[in-house]
This record gives structure tokens, C-alpha cells and sequence, in this order.
């Protein structure tokens, strides 16, 4: 069935009530019976729940072939705390048809992909998938799709009951001897566990890992010691070099910049850029550079912003203590600063991936937010955004909380360079929908501005403030330009991820990648 | 069915899995499936929920005849919404077969006394009954019996689905207009939410009430806006006068004084009075001023508590400005100056009533306390603790916290003059069991201190510290001596509300009283 991206379906993929994709506020307003978990009494005397080891906590928590375990991931490739408890649940207690479901699939998880192979773990439900995950789901070795999801969408399916996690097994920075935990106070300090808490509210059983316990209580926490189970103290819960983000740099690359400039002016023409403006910038380098720039117009209007929202760096940081920022809503950090900058500042607040971003809850913080600034791996001239797939077809990215910003924001702004090597970025047609066109308004590239058609009221408001712009067509054709038309990639029938959009419904489908070298 | 305390329980309350009392750790260790509240998803763009009447934000929440609306007291006889909302209901939208979910029913709810004589309300679950309401119940105007609950019963009973809640009306000192509220910032500051915000996650809908609204986000939040649906502005949410409990008051009875140093000395004389110990007492005279001497005793031993529990009152923040106290846990305070303290101090932090005392989840803070002090309108030669129903059966009490922390603290010190006025405090038979006496250590009176002889360990602790005590049995010789053998009470057959144990398990019931001043 063709859905409201123009993607066709597949039917049988259309089973257990799961629908195609119908349009931003398809499901809006409609009632939802949450889910809720099974969990066990607590048991008197309550001194410590501590397990002298992983397999120990397993057991406590009945960890069984056929589970669904989950993980955070805001220690990123910093973390070890995966890796570490899949071992014991594969090699250690030999469990078998285990599903994983992750807030994120990447380096640090390879040996997810050793497992994936030998038909260990046999299903993933995920937002990002990258390194040998993407590579092996890719080349078909599991037998049913992987499920994206986006930050919101995760904790939408959960509370829909269409994800049941069995075992959480979450890594903290500091635990108290009953579970009270958070990212701050250890040898790895992540920050904003808003990654994990959703988590440990749902699963039947959670697992508290952490390399520093420290003494009762551990107060305030990011996960209650109610929600817990078991806490297993470790030597080592990550790297803490590996937890900033790769991509959360400050650019100098004067064509980045520029881009940047383009996208402030953007925002200033707008109606929405007035004193108690709220704002999200992705973490890539042209977007993080648009704080910089709008610093300087906030300055000069006399005006600043009610609330950052989402994924939070230095940067941001660095503008509420300016006072152009009354509160940062933070859902995970991405480098040290930002994480130390969250138990400093009182009005620097840790929120969950339900607050940020669930389309099902009762208004997520997305809905409040006037501009988010995204960047894309592929636009095409529908602006329909692909952030998941390279242009090898092989799953490298993550919608994380691109679908929900774009969907809630009143102005989403998309900034990418026209081409990168020799990929033409605005195309025709992406490889694969992760954020829907009707969701994204402006384009900013390093060849010029596109506004989304639909979005006349942005148009008038460039024409207004002189602002040049140019059909999103003309990008695209210059593009092709430049680095020529893509070859059409080749794929097996096999459908080996479905892009799930953020109300539940299929947005798009990922089929397996042909030829391809992990092929025996 | 005779249950653990001796108490025959009708078999006709035995019905839909109702059991009787059978020991304080009878269901530790067992599963739940935990309840959830179906939920509208929020509808785009959510500029805000404000309604311009508590009728409108009932008529967008679905209010219906036959609904369970609940409320939280901690503006206690303070409150003006509980009554606000309910004459909404009850006389502009003509609703009726009400069921009332409270924390407590008190004078600030005297109206709902008229609408359970006029069979308007027809069922009400509460812990505390006192005012006209518990005068009504008692007269046996309500044809279903009254259920009351622990402070940690109320969020288990939700859990387990014993109560859902169509829509929560909660009183919020300030809110912004998507529903982030707390206790504090406005014209009625209550401090902690811990009684309210267990509801909001619960229910299906819920609405905030608020006379001081504020910039979006007002955060950190007791209530998150996403579980919130309608957000009300009303002129006066309360009487700021009236907020504060009665009972916290601070004594200069030297009888009470002595009363209260003797509980000290024991405290000293255990084990458990040691660096890093816990603390919570009740807010009756002789309980806060256990704090007073307890501050000495911490200075000589140079030693500190690792955190004090429950209801707060200014006497416990003074300790912890001090340096004696590292964390006050926080579900609701009695004076102002302790509401204040919440938002002042990192230290002091609002917890909710399923992390205060809930049996039914991993291990609520009471399960870690070393000592609870508490007051009794009677106890009885078992232990067994009457806090419910005074001399003449008419309920005019509140079980709160008491069987909770009882069941949940190493030691638990029941403090109260031997006698008041022409009543026996220590008896033969207390009235009604809110609190099973195996729960029950030590009780301190004025006449003396007996210790519960199933804690031999505690006797052999007083006596090597040259504490004096007695036996029970004869405190009870003694009042009886003074006062005189109480009169029985009689009752008519009717069970006009049951005494549900923290567990879930009937504890007790109280009948109708007879003759009764409201008999037509």
C-alpha cells in the first residue's frame, strides 16, 4: 500500500493493527491504553540490592530465552555496559531468540553483530544503527526487521505496549545500594539520563549498572530506587573519552559558517524569533554554529529564548549562562561540559524521551517548540529527509529526535551542504523517508535557500526581510550538476528494517542491500 | 474470618480476591501486573490547556455519573478545591453516583458530608475521615463502606487497579499553561506534591487547579505536563492560614517534654542509633520533640542521620540546617516554613507516596528506616494501634503513614500519655486495629515504657542501658485504675467503612454507631 510519503509497503508488513503512514496528526487525540509492567514486591528487610555479578542480577530477574532486554545509550561508544551484560546472557547463560530493544545500535555494540549472525539475538527495535550492527541487518541476517523508531516514538511504543522489555539493564554514573541513579558523581558521567528512566518505569525488572556506588541516598536521582530490581557495581561502565559524541564539534569551515549565518537570518525573518523563543539545534557542525550566530541577533533584538530543548552541548550551555537561555530541558549530553553544566545550573532541568518527544502522551515538549535546526544525510525535492541510511543503502544513521522536532517545531529548518564527495545530498528521492516532507519548511544550503511550498507564510517572511530563496528543484538540479545523478542502488526483496514514523505507523521500509560483501 | 489481629471479618467482604489480614510480610515477593490510565494523545499545536471554567476542563476530561474523581489534601483544611470541583459536578453539571478517591477527607471537605447524605456521593476511599464526613459515614448514610488506606495503601491499591481514577483535580500553588505544577510560588504554597503527584500518572485524565499561573516551563515540577489535560485558574485555590496542620505544634507540656526524652533514651539504647541512621516522626506534640533531644544525643555521639522521612515539619529542617541531618525525603509538609525549606535546600527532596511507603513496589523508603515515633488514640495490650475512630466509634482519625512506616522501620516507638481526659489511651482492645501490633516495638506514656515482647533484643538493649520498662498489660492496669474500664460501644450491623492493611488484606472494619446524633 502506498502511504502519505509515497512509499509503497508492503502488505504483509500490515498485520497486528500496524498501519502505513497517513500524515503528521493522523493519530492525534485518539485515546491509548498505556502498558504497564509486571513487577515483584519488594521484599523485608530491604538493607542493599546489590549482585555480586551481572548473571546473579540476571537470574533475579528471571532472564530467559525469548526476553527482550533493553540498554541506553548515553554513554555512547563510550559504553560498556551492553556489551558486557550481552556476553553474560549469550556466553555465560547460553539464552537464545533474545530481542533487543535499544535507544541506539552502534560501535560500542559490535558484539551485537557476532550475535546477530549466529541467530543468538534474533530480534532489535532501535532509533540509531551503525558500525557492524548496520552492516549485518543490512545484509539480512536476522530473520524478522529491525524497528526504528525515533526518541519518540520509543517510549510512544512502550506505553502502547508494542515494545515489552523484560529486563532493563541500565548503566549510571552513581548508584546507592537500592537503586537510586543518575548520570553525575562517577568515573562516567553521562549527564541527562533521559535515555534511561522511561525505561526503568516500564520494564517488568531493571538493572542498575554503575562503576561508583555511593551511599544512601542518592538523591535527586534520574531513576527511583522503586523502579529497581538489582544493582550490579562494576569496575568499569565505560570510557569516559568515548562518551562525547563524535559529532558535536565547533566548525571553523567558513562554508559551514556561512550556512549557519543563513539559517539565524532564517529564524530572525520569522514571526516566531520574539523574547521567550524556544529552540533545538542538532549536534552536527553547521547547527551547532547557528547558536553563535544567534547570540549575536538576540543581542541586539533585546530578546531570549524560554527553553532549549533535546540533546544539549557546551555550546547551549555557554548561552544560558550568558542569560539568552532561561531553561535547557536536556535529554542526554553530549560532551562533559554540558553534562557537568546540568548539576550546576538549577534551570538546566534533565527530561525523558516521553516528555521530549512521545506523540501519545498528553503534549510532549516538542509541541511547544518554535525552531529546530536538523541537518539531513539526503532531502529530496518532496523534503522528505533520509538521516538512516547511507548511499550504500546500508543502515548507518539514526532519526533519533528528527521525525519528532520536525513534526512538532513551528519552523524546521534542515541545513546541509548541496553535495558531500560525491553524493548529491538534495535528490530526487531519498533512499529511504525518516522525516516526512510535509514536516520540514526550510532547506538551508551552501548553494542557496528552499522554503517547503506548503509554508507560504515563511515565504512571505523571506521575501520581506530580502532574504533570497530558490525552489527546492533548482538545488537539486544543481546538485546533479555537480556530482552527477545517483545510480539507482539494487536491492533483495528482503525487507530488513521498517522506519516506523512516530505515531506508529509505517513511514518507510529498508530491504537488503545487494551485492554485499558480509554475503557468503 | 478471624484475620491476624483477631479481628472476624465479615465473609461477605471477601469477594473479587479480598482476603483478611494475615501477617505483615504476607504478599513481600509476589508479582503485579501494575494498572495504567487510558490517555488522550495530545492534540497539535498545545499553545496551552487552560480552560476558562472547571466545568469546561470536566466536560474536555469526559466527567460522567459514576466517575471516580480524585483530590490530594496537602493545602489540608487550607483546601477550597476539593469542594470547589465537587459542587461543579454535583450542582452546574447535575452529575451523579460519585466516588470520591481522597488522601484524606476533612473539614475543608464538610460539603461532601451533604452530597453522601443526598446519595449523590455514593463511595469514597480515603485515608483520613474527620469532620462532618467521618460523622456521616459513621451514621451509616453510605450504602458501600468506606475504604480507608495507608498513605502507602492509596498508590498500591491504584497500582493494582483497586482504584482507577477517571480525573485527579489537583491543587498546585503555581502551574504554566501545559500543566508543569508544583507547590510552590504562588499565593498557597503547600511545598511538597508528594500526595499528588503519584495521581497524575494514574488517572486518565487530570486537571490542574492553580491561582498563580507562570511562564512555561515551571519547572522542576512535582506534575508533569505530560499528564496533565486541562489546566484551571481560579482567584483562590486555599486559605493560607489554614494550611499548616494543627497537630505541628511545638510543646512546652513538661509531661509531654518527659515523654519525649524518654523516647530519645531509647532510640540511644538500640542499635540502629548510629552515623548514617534514619529517622521520621509523627507531628503530635510528644513526636516533634523527640527531635529536640535527639540533636543532643547526635552531638555527644557525633554522629548524624542519613535521612529523615515523611511529613515535614520546621523542627526537622532547623536539624538539618545544623549539619545533623544529610536528606530530608519529603511527601508533604506541615508548616510553611517547611514548605519553603523544600525549594531552598538540595538536600531536602520531594518524594511521592508510592516512593514514601508503597508495599507492593522494589522497596519504598519506609523499608529502610531505623525509627518511626508515633502517636495513638488507643493501643491496645497485642500493640495493636487505633488511629481511626475515637472514643465513641465515630471515625475522626487518619491511619497516613502510621502503618507504613510501622511495618516498614526496624523501630517503631509509639508515644502518648496514659490517659486523655476520662479516656484509657492504653486498653484491653483498641477500638479498631489500623496498625497490627507486631509492627509495633516500644510504647513511651507518661506512666512508663513497655516493650512488645516479641523484640526480646530491644528489651535486653534497655535493660543493659538501665532503662526502666514495664509490661503492657500493666500500663493498661494502670489507666484503667485511673479512669475507669471503658464502656463498650455498640454497634448497629451495618459495616460502614474497612480498614484495609497495607497489603491490600482487610485489617479491620468499623460498623455503624448507635444511637447516633444524625439518625432521622
Amino acid at each position: 500500500m502506498i502511504n502519505a510519503v509515497g512509499r509503497d509497503i508492503p502488505d504483509y508488513l500490515l498485520k497486528d493493527g500496524r498501519e502505513v503512514y497517513q500524515g503528521r496528526n493522523y493519530k492525534d487525540g485518539q485515546y491509548i491504553k498505556k502498558a504497564s509492567p509486571t513487577v515483584k514486591r519488594g521484599e523485608k528487610p530491604m538493607e542493599s540490592k546489590i549482585c555480586e555479578t551481572i548473571r546473579e542480577a540476571c537470574e533475579r530477574c528471571g532472564a530467559h530465552d525469548g526476553m527482550t532486554f533493553s540498554f541506553h545509550t548515553e554513554f555512547r561508544d563510550g559504553d560498556y555496559v551492553a556489551a558486557m551484560v550481552c556476553k553474560v546472557l549469550v556466553e555465560e547463560m547460553g539464552l537464545k531468540d533474545l530481542h533487543v530493544a535499544a535507544t541506539s545500535l552502534g560501535s560500542a555494540q559490535d558484539i551485537f553483530a557476532d550475535y546477530m549472525e549466529r541467530g543468538i539475538i534474533v530480534e532489535a527495535q532501535t532509533s540509531g544503527v551503525r558500525g557492524r550492527v548496520g552492516e549485518v541487518i543490512s545484509a539480512g541476517k536476522l530473520k524478522e526487521p529491525v524497528i526504528i523508531r525515533s526518541h519518540g516514538g520509543r517510549p510512544r511504543a512502550v506505553e502502547a505496549g508494542e515494545v515489552h522489555i523484560d529486563i532493563a539493564f541500565l548503566a549510571a554514573a552513581t548508584s546507592d545500594n537500592c537503586g537510586n541513579a543518575k548520570g553525575q558523581g562517577g568515573k562516567n558521567n553521562c549527564g541527562s539520563m533521559g535515555f534511561a528512566n522511561h525505561d526503568a518505569r516500564y520494564a517488568d525488572h531493571t538493572v542498575i549498572i554503575t562503576d561508583t556506588l555511593v551511599p544512601f541516598p542518592n538523591l535527586p536521582s534520574s531513576i527511583s530506587c522503586i523502579d529497581v530490581d538489582a544493582v550490579c557495581v562494576v569496575d568499569a561502565i565505560g570510557d569516559p573519552n568515548k562518551i562525547a559524541t563524535k559529532e558535536a564539534r565547533l566548525t571553523d569551515n567558513p562554508r559551514e559558517l556561512m550556512m549557519a549565518q543563513n539559517v539565524a537570518n532564517v529564524i530572525v525573518a520569522t514571526p516566531y524569533f520574539k523574547d521567550g523563543f524556544s529552540f533545538q539545534t542538532g549536534v552536527g557542525g553547521p547547527s551547532l554554529a547557528v547558536n553563535r550566530f544567534l547570540e549575536e541577533h538576540m543581542e541586539k533584538a533585546g530578546i531570549k529564548m524560554s527553553f532549549a530543548l533535546g540533546g544539549t552541548s557546551s555550546a547551549i550551555c555557554a548561552l544560558q549562562d550568558k542569560g539568552y537561555v532561561d531553561y535547557i530541558l536536556d535529554t542526554q549530553d553530549f560532551d562533559q561540559g554540558a553534562a557537568a553544566h546540568l548539576f550546576s545550573n538549577p534551570h538546566h532541568i534533565e527530561i525523558d524521551l516521553s516528555e521530549y518527544a512521545n506523540a501519545a502522551n498528553k503534549g510532549a515538549y516538542v509541541n511547544k517548540l518554535d525552531y529546530v535546526v536538523l541537518s539531513a544525510l539526503e532531502i529530496d525535492t518532496k523534503f522528505n529527509v533520509n538521516v538512516i541510511t547511507g548511499s550504500d543503502g546500508v543502515l548507518r544513521g539514526a532519526p533519533g529526535g528528527h521525525p519528532d522536532t520536525a513534526a512538532g517545531s513551528k519552523c524546521c529548518i534542515i541545513v546541509t551542504p548541496l553535495t558531500r564527495g560525491r553524493m548529491a545530498t538534495v535528490c530526487k528521492d531519498v533512499v529511504t523517508v525518516t522525516t516526512p516532507g510535509e514536516c520540514v519548511d526550510v532547506l538551508v544550503t551552501d548553494y542557496g535557500i528552499a522554503v517547503n511550498p506548503v509554508r507560504q507564510d515563511i515565504i512571505e517572511c523571506l521575501d520581506k526581510a530580502g532574504i533570497k530563496h530558490v525552489t527546492i528543484e533548482s538545488l537539486q538540479e544543481k546538485a546533479y550538476s555537480l556530482v552527477g545523478e545517483p545510480d539507482l542502488l539494487e536491492w533483495e526483496d528482503k525487507v530488513v528494517a521498517i522506519v516506523e514514523a512516530r505515531d506508529g505507523t509505517i513511514l518507510d521500509v529498508v530491504r537488503q542491500v545487494k551485492p554485499y560483501e558480509y554475503e557468503d
